[in-house]
């Protein structure tokens, strides 16, 4: 399938279960980025992760040996914010607390939209009750992901923001709006950073839903790792199957590099 | 449609917001149960709520002027008991406190099944994780119902245990198996009591998809009433639509004494 494909001028890499796990750069990362940058291949990042704010994971990045500009960085926050300004909406949040500093300043009075993210101790029933009533009021449905899992600290997979946006959709027989991946709409405003096209770049993720389905469905190259929240077996739970399944970071560079064009 | 149908030989009836709403009785229910049982109609009452033990319930009827014997009033509670009591296995309780003492005793060696009840302030980002963890192990995954909102005692309509379960079947992408009304056997359980068959039987509620469109899955007459939880629409939101809808418990009753067999 790649063979047909044009050369790869453009790279997107998901962070958390690809860069890092944890406090902890995955073994091979920080030296397959410096292989990929000598190349003199363009990428950005992007993270559905929602439970910290843009500074906090420049930071992260930053104390692993990773200097990112705040450009190179997508994430869902930042899209839900601007859907908001464009729209003159406020926001009504159910997000992390951390991350509620991308949402400061004063916003617009054309309404209302309940936004959802990871919010982990946050995903109490008073709040999920509120978010309810918001919704069944006429609120707009905006989720910053939909996950379905996350590879927690403990080593074990914990329940992600995803189940709580379906408990909402369900409780009010409404659809939400997905702002981060898989939604075509982040990847593209990625792109247009990269300055490729779709069918030039590769997304590489250790979800095979978000990173990897997602990229395809937006007309990607979508590369499956197997480290992070990767479970046997993943990539025969998606249709078409990812474009290629390898090791790590390090197995995904050297997949790029065989590809990359000028 | 019920023109062409059996006469009436028995009646289901739901509690909150057919018979109460909150602590108080509905205008008019005590009267009409009483018109009910003057008839010789036999009748069982079927309650979706989760968040009272038996005991409080049967409590909660006499209260109000109603005598309800124990055997007359089917919950999901009990026929989960029986349920894990027949497959030998223990529960694993995500529930409301209050609910725990009608899964007292000992339980057996056979697994684990997660049930799913109104754990209301019980839904916590820690509970969930631990059922979502519990179900990725490999426990069974029962729901006692799958109810989207209720009545409120502030009179607005709050999320209710479908949501945390629906959640749970996106983050695992598994089906629970659901206990309470609209489960078939649930009904079949209750009309094993009464005696009689599913078409001569009428199922009257205020959910349009756990009560009537349930019912009438499993081949009874379901008459909705507007009182409760109802909401102007709620019976274009299924097809085949209620086979009556109704002012309240009083005006239902009538319907079914107009129809009632020998």
């Amino acid at each position: 399938m790649a063979g047909a494909r044009k050369a790869i001028t453009g790279v997107l890499l998901d962070l958390g279960g690809v860069i890092y796990v944890g406090a902890e750069p995955i073994a091979g990362a920080l030296e397959a980025l410096r292989r990929l940058k000598a190349a003199g291949v363009p990428l950005r990042y992007l993270t559905n992760t929602t439970r910290m704010p843009r500074r906090e994971i420049l930071l992260k990045l930053r104390v692993i040996g990773l200097e990112v500009a705040p450009d190179e960085l997508f994430m869902p926050a930042l899209a839900a914010r601007q859907y908001l300004e464009r729209k003159g909406l406020s926001p009504h949040l159910l997000v992390h607390p951390a991350l509620k500093e991308d949402f400061a300043g004063d916003w617009g009075a054309g309404g209302v939209a309940v936004v959802v993210g990871d919010a982990a101790e946050g995903f109490t029933f008073a709040a999920m009750n509120a978010a309810f009533r918001a919704l069944m009021g006429g609120a707009r449905f905006l989720a910053l992901a939909r996950n379905r899992s996350f590879l927690d600290a403990d080593g074990e997979l914990s329940i992600d923001a995803g189940a709580f946006v379906a408990a909402l959709e369900y409780a009010t027989g409404r659809a939400a709006t997905v702002l981060g991946k898989p939604s075509p709409d982040f990847f593209a405003a990625a792109l247009a950073g990269l300055g490729c096209s779709a069918e030039e770049a590769v997304m590489v993720g250790d979800d095979v839903e978000a990173d990897v389905a997602g990229a395809q469905a937006a007309g990607m190259t979508g590369v499956l790792v197997r480290t992070g929240k990767y479970r046997p077996g993943d990539e025969d739970s998606v249709s078409p199957p990812p474009d290629a399944v390898v090791g790590d970071i390090g197995a995904a560079v050297d997949w790029i590099l065989a590809r990359a064009g000028p």
